[in-house]
């Protein structure tokens, strides 16, 4: 936890936050905050300051911790990639949301495929309640209070034909990974790398021919990571990565 | 699965394979192999090329497939990255051992540092026969046969002071990642980007400032990823992403 992050609603008007549970023992346990010490904090949605340690009362697992929150830094920008992801099974599910909200990305699309099962979309990690944890880790590891947004498409035709056409206008580009595509993001090195990006990686096993061409026909340019074929998670870290570099992000 | 890899010895002077347990099972019950039927297949730092099934024998756990093999591309490349890792606990390390071989590493070493849990180097993960198939794992993924070569080093000084001078002048550049770093990887965009690349990524929590400046001190080049502070594996695989894509990598 490199930012302690609490909800919009848990700040009172005195700019008072009172935490419990996992925060006030991690401030305790792992930071060994006393009275009087300033950590780094920030409102989900919101801005990013630092927070004083007023007090600490009770102890081990009923310890809460009293801050005050002072807003220093306004919000952080905008992550400039949104995500369309084949959905994963629940465990890869998990990992692969915090670790695409450490690296920032705006929006992320869960959408069904061929190669998905089915069994995936009645996944209680669906739930917003149980997956909002994963983004808020992702979060608290990269210093960032902006949420990813997330929404669930359990059918490819209707968000291919319908959804994409109404986002399209927001993107300056449309990428869609597939693996053996012979073109890398390199070719992306030469022009001007401003405005959004939307990029689909493939569930496990990778999207189907048929799939591949409803992008291209809704203007998705096919991009490869070369001759290995990666793992969905590795592929998304990895394509993000490549995104941040050639966006030159600081 | 994405090539069926099997052990130099494991080959007959034939060129026939015997294959039992996991890999016997994938054939029948994942790929539904039939006997006549040609899947890609590869010896362990050896070639790859195709495995024709033979024949079929037993069934369920007890099932045995005959494979013939026909080397037909010799070995991979070698890849122009060696990693260096600051000891992760055993349940990070097996996905990043994965993660990294599917992505291509030549050697990595996993080292002793200032925040690395001292427990983690009796973990039995470290026996070679228990991280072994975590690599194989990564081969199997990527299509690719060299094994990384794995050495673990208990004490930070004699790695940095000792093994690092031996070693430097095979890489034509030695780079050590630093959250705040400012310096990203971009600044090698307009280099020629040749030669082998050794890339140093702390353990959870990052290198102290003393072991940055050890590495310094060894002509590495501290780098960044920006604003983010991202958990070892994540880091691990965004910046082995990035040289891949500085070395238009195919």
């Amino acid at each position: 936890m490199n930012l302690l992050l609490f909800e919009p609603d848990e700040i009172k008007d005195d700019n008072t936050v009172f935490l419990q549970g996992r925060r006030s023992q991690h401030i305790i346990e792992i930071l060994g905050c006393r009275p009087g010490d300033i950590i780094r904090a920030g409102a989900i949605n919101g801005p990013v300051g630092s927070g004083e340690i007023l007090a600490i009362r009770g102890k081990g697992k009923n310890v809460e911790v009293v801050l005050l929150f002072s807003a220093q830094e306004g919000q952080p920008v905008h992550p400039a990639v949104d995500l369309i992801i084949g959905l994963v099974r629940p465990v890869m599910l998990k990992r692969l949301l915090a670790q695409a909200t450490s690296l920032g990305v705006g929006r992320i699309f869960l959408i069904n495929a061929n190669r998905v099962e089915k069994s995936f979309f009645s996944a209680s990690l669906l739930k917003e309640e149980n997956y909002r944890p994963y983004l808020v880790q992702g979060l608290e590891q990269a210093k960032d209070t902006r949420l990813p947004q997330v929404t669930i498409h359990e059918r490819f035709k209707p968000f291919i034909e319908d959804c994409i056409p109404q986002i399209a206008p927001d993107y300056a580009r449309m990428l869609v990974a597939h693996p053996g595509e012979s073109q890398g993001l390199k070719h992306l090195l030469e022009s001007d790398f401003a405005g959004r990006t939307l990029l689909a990686v493939g569930p496990e096993g990778g999207w189907v021919d048929f799939e591949v061409r409803k992008f291209i026909e809704q203007s998705f340019v096919p991009v490869g990571l070369g001759r290995r074929v990666l793992r969905t998670d590795t592929a998304v870290v990895a394509l993000l990565a490549q995104l941040m570099l050639l966006r030159g992000e600081r």
